[in-house]
């Protein structure tokens, strides 16, 4: 994807996503970390391991599923003004090949930042002995909240 | 949902759908169940756990999709004949309010059973205090592939 | 579907989605028309032209499409208070079975009626012979607006 | 998006692309006309016309949706051998600024062609006064059958 378009309205952005991600449970759970966050972009990545799988010893699609929805709500959140959170309103996701390798890296950008809304467009690539493959694109819509405010 | 209006092909579909589920280690390590198995239909359940959770404590959008997208394959696989088996080709999915409660169900019902390609309806539930209100819904592609064929 | 569960807060909602339809020239322009609206429900028909037939005279999806958003978005519009207008922010649509017959029903239904978004749910039916079947089915985020403000 | 790295099973590709194009009595009815076909990749313009538009103006939803459709069914077909058509099994679009211009260009690329369904990407833009500006983007799954062939 093309290096990221947006300026920052809060210069400790990239904390504040770590700060957020670090407080999923299920996120530390699994393994997953943030390795790269920039205005309007944010990359999640997870090693494999047999726990995460489907019956056939893949990624299971869930999990994919899951590492598309947190970079494209982080790569939304990289661009909110302090005090603001966000929420996941809907995603599509097509999974493209099997999810396999050592790891998985989910790679979010954000496409158009509205004034409520925010549209985030996802890659998650299977890298494997070191080389990277599609498995899976998602198309989402975000939308930018108060910190503790409902839909 | 309405009853189903579909003829299984296999007369031990309900065996099958169990033996897949139980094959996925992400399923069995998150805790989901498989309550019921209908032709074209499939329910799931999961209790909650802290370590399933995001920041706020609600059910990770994650789960919720996981869920979603095992049991709309599951309502797929039920309608297919021995040696066959679902891959997911794609789902949206609008989340309707924060996943919390006792458990969470998901339900998939087959909308459409073609000769190559399923799609399936999903709704998810919140179950707290003994009422239920909707927490998402799914709408997915599936594609019914010989064991171990690829896309 | 089932009976709507939602009170109007506007007592000429119908009224209401009836004008902005009018002044719709695409709508007029293919001959589509509104034979339902009910508080959280509308539906939209259209006769078979051949102008609106893709290569092998069924309806082309881009009209089964048209219809399955304005359904849905009307359904959103009947809820919202005067004043109001309601913007489509996306919607995913499954073509279940080619588009033909005498004519289109598009009946949208809300699913969730939240603060800012709305989610509505369409199905889009062949009528032939006096007989429906579904040829398609969509899901879709709406946003409510102040008339003329922007996303 | 890249150049194609796509190679066409069928030397005239785009001679059937633009063959069937021809033969969908909609798309010439509003006048939307093929501007290039690639492997892969298609693109499909259309100059306003105020029959095609909604209550204030801009180019309908539905009209968005019948170009991005398009674009990606082409963009599919350009990859499949002789005796073989393509369908759209669904496709999710986002609108992210209302349709305006002088025309509108939808570009349609093939992300992942498989044996059985291909998925595209579509990006419609607005083009006015020269320059041009992301209308809606649209994530598609399409199905190659033989001619006349059902789902």
């Amino acid at each position: 994807m093309s290096p990221s378009l947006y300026e920052p309205t809060d210069p400790h952005y990239a904390a504040r996503v770590r700060d957020s991600f670090d407080r999923q449970h299920f996120m530390h759970h699994i393994g997953a970390i943030v390795t790269a966050v920039t205005p309007g972009y944010c990359e999640i990545e997870l090693a494999y391991r047999p726990e995460l799988t489907q019956q056939h010893g893949y990624f299971h699609a869930g999990i994919i599923g899951t590492l598309a929805d947190n970079a494209g709500g982080y790569a939304a959140l990289s661009l909110l003004p302090p005090g603001k959170e966000v929420l996941t309103v809907e995603y599509k996701l097509n999974l493209l090949r099997p999810g396999e390798g050592e790891r998985l890296a989910s790679r979010g950008q954000v496409l158009k930042a509205g004034r409520t809304l925010i549209i985030s467009q996802v890659d998650v690539y299977n890298i494997k002995n070191g080389s990277e493959t599609l498995a899976a694109t998602a198309l989402m819509t975000l939308m930018g909240v108060a910190q503790k405010e409902a839909v």
